[in-house]
């Protein structure tokens, strides 16, 4: 399909930030123009044109981290302390699941992924061949991480994935990764980075989300999590941590060294009360953040304009200082940093030979108005009745409230709702 | 009009919490029925019936502190210390807003509050005629505060417009108050004490919203503001402080003990860096606790979602503890507590008799399912997308995203916007 996007205002992300007033083309599953209407090629056919009445197209968000089918278990588990949360509720939830439920809990999520905005996701959950079939049947960009543990799977069905699953279609990558030091011997924890250098890959992980997690490891090894990865030659092709709220200087000096990407969470850093992540000073050591949801469970929505606005206004309340963590970084840090971890860097800005990831957000909703600034109006103010339009690859998925994504949304509720039902009457 | 609303679900907030699956019936300003279809009356003649399709009824939600006409200054002063952000860019453009501004951003502040599900808010700004025509030329349910301090008005002025503006009509109502213990002298707050003990009347003000503002008032009267102002017998009927962010022990004595409300506006103390209220605490003690979204200068927008899981979210962070701050009750703050500290006793709950101010939910949008537990949904994930229907007065004012407040939007936002260049030419 060749589309045309008129009468639109355009951000496209790149420096320094501006607006262009004019039209975008897309081209099979590529930007093919974007400028102003009088220099726009005139002899492009069009499949579609759509007369954006001047509201605002920009680059979808990329949701940095999340556990996608934990969609499972929202407002199952809320109000509870974190150890009693994992190993009352959750855990024994997840024990219980198989394909299925992770087929359409994560269907659920891309729809609640279409509605926010979010174009692609940084996966980390149970079962990876099933997920990936729930993104690429709906025509969602997915970026899965390996969740591996002393638990499972074994090393050799790790590398199985990553080699099946990278790039397996033009939606769909794999990286390596582990859930976290605390859920790994130490033996395995060398082999992931044995075979990350081998690959010359990557890794990411949960990492020092909870103070409880640090004083164990340091507990154990007489270093942070980070300090004990690193020794292991875990980032020495990079990578990155989600969540990183308790870091030490030492620590800080590992992620720059080593190119580290920050992944924040901060609505589940509030919910499991894991306290506040220091993006201030990760700004001023120019560390890269990327934003993520984290799973349902946690959060429980999966909505970038409630993390982005959580991401600059409890740096200003950590620091007491209200001029910290300018809007537009953490507008940068939804869009841009987000395809750079997630390597996905021809989906980050809205330029000729980009992928056709994108948004409309209607400025005509009266929590845009009046037009004085935008993408702070977007950051302070956004929600998801703003999004109009979700475009991934090249296809429109949302738009105007309704899904096109293959799916009877009446009938995949309905089974979510049966199998919420099967799973918690095993479960309970 | 006689409007019968069927295949509901309906939350009425009393208690204990249960939803009803049935129908809900309004006559005028007033609900005449709440409960099954088959107990409904037969009789009753309705000038229109709305299918629910199984979505929510609930009160709608009371907004217990805000500036509405402060979404002139929205995105315009971001990212700034509080003392620069008041003084550089509040302050000049307020001096500049007269009741054309007022009248037209308390309008653009109506929309939005509508899209939100806010169907009352406590207002405290600038020229109260013009705002309550506004509030009122919308069909908009608003209970006004006196903002008197030291720059105006005269204590007089401030007793006519009491005398004027309360119960004006059925849709608005005036309370004493006062700006802050910072903006007033000594001798204007004894004034505004003894009148609001000739009216046995209770009194509301910004209080005890940051460190500076405590430490400056002990400097001056060696007692914190809640101490002083009690000691002049202004809560001697109640009332209650906007933010109380910074409170000693002696200070929730005195609330207690003066049966006054604390108005939490998380979203502001985090853009404004002033801090975290002790909502835990509040709970322990028993004081009632309402919500306020504050002015759209501070936050920037006006949104009771956000406000409900950040009052949640950072009070676990606040005392590292997951489990404090229930959702339930963060729900009974946004609509029975909130009703209750405006003095719309009517308004609180969907019950016989009651008035009619309320919201439909929309359960059909991804991130209110599975539909497990419908409340802790709404204040989890919930969001602007779900806002189906606000009725107020027995009104439809906002419907599957439509207006019906007499107001031509496209012109509404052309005149702000025009209005918003004319001040910030002049203020510049």
């Amino acid at each position: 399909m060749n589309i045309r996007f008129y009468n639109a205002r355009i951000l496209t992300m790149e420096e320094p930030l501006s607006i262009i007033n004019g039209e975008l083309h897309v081209s099979g599953n590529t930007i093919s123009y974007v400028g102003t209407s009088a220099q726009a090629p005139k002899d492009d056919k069009f499949d579609r044109e759509i007369d954006c009445k001047w509201n605002l197209l920009m680059p979808g968000f990329k949701d940095a981290h999340t556990h996608s089918a934990m969609t499972l278990m929202r407002s199952y588990a809320d109000d509870m302390p974190l150890q009693d949360w994992l190993n009352q509720m959750i855990f024994p939830v997840e024990a219980k699941m198989g394909a299925e439920e992770n087929i359409y809990f994560t269907k659920l999520a891309v729809m609640e992924y279409l509605t926010s905005g979010i174009t692609a996701a940084m996966e980390m959950y149970l079962d990876p061949y099933a997920i990936q079939l729930a993104f690429s049947e709906c025509g969602f960009r997915n970026v899965q991480v390996s969740g591996i543990n002393k638990f499972g799977p074994s090393l050799e069905e790790m590398e199985k994935r990553y080699i099946e699953l990278n790039k397996k279609d033009d939606l769909s990558s794999y990286m390596l990764g582990f859930h976290a030091e605390y859920t790994c011997e130490k033996g395995l924890l060398e082999d992931i980075a044995a075979m990350a250098n081998k690959y010359k890959a990557p890794v990411f992980a949960h990492i020092s989300e909870t103070k409880k997690e640090v004083e164990e490891c340091k507990g154990r090894y007489g270093v942070s999590p980070i300090e004990l990865l690193d020794q292991m030659g875990m980032f020495n092709y990079g990578g990155g941590g989600y969540h990183l709220v308790h870091v030490s200087d030492e620590d800080i000096e590992i992620i720059k060294k080593r190119k580290m990407y920050v992944v924040t969470n901060p609505a589940s850093n509030l919910k499991l009360a894991s306290g506040i992540a220091p993006i201030k000073r990760y700004l001023d050591e120019k560390i890269p953040v990327a934003i993520g949801t984290d799973g349902p469970a946690s959060n429980n929505c999966l909505d970038m304009f409630r993390e982005m606005f959580l991401v600059t206004g409890l740096s200003k309340v950590r620091e007491e200082d209200a001029a910290c963590c300018d809007a537009i970084d953490v507008l940068k840090m939804a869009t841009v940093n987000g395809a750079e971890a997630m390597g996905l860097e021809d989906c980050k800005y809205l330029t000729k030979g980009s992928k056709a990831d994108l948004i409309m957000i209607d400025l005509s909703k009266p929590n845009m108005q009046p037009l004085h600034n935008i993408p702070k109006n977007i950051v302070y103010a956004g929600s998801k009745l703003n999004v109009a339009l979700t475009m991934i690859n090249g296809k429109v998925l949302y738009e105007d409230g309704q899904f096109n994504i293959g799916i009877d949304q009446e009938e995949l509720y309905a089974k979510c709702n049966d199998l919420f039902k099967k799973i918690y009457g095993a479960a309970n």
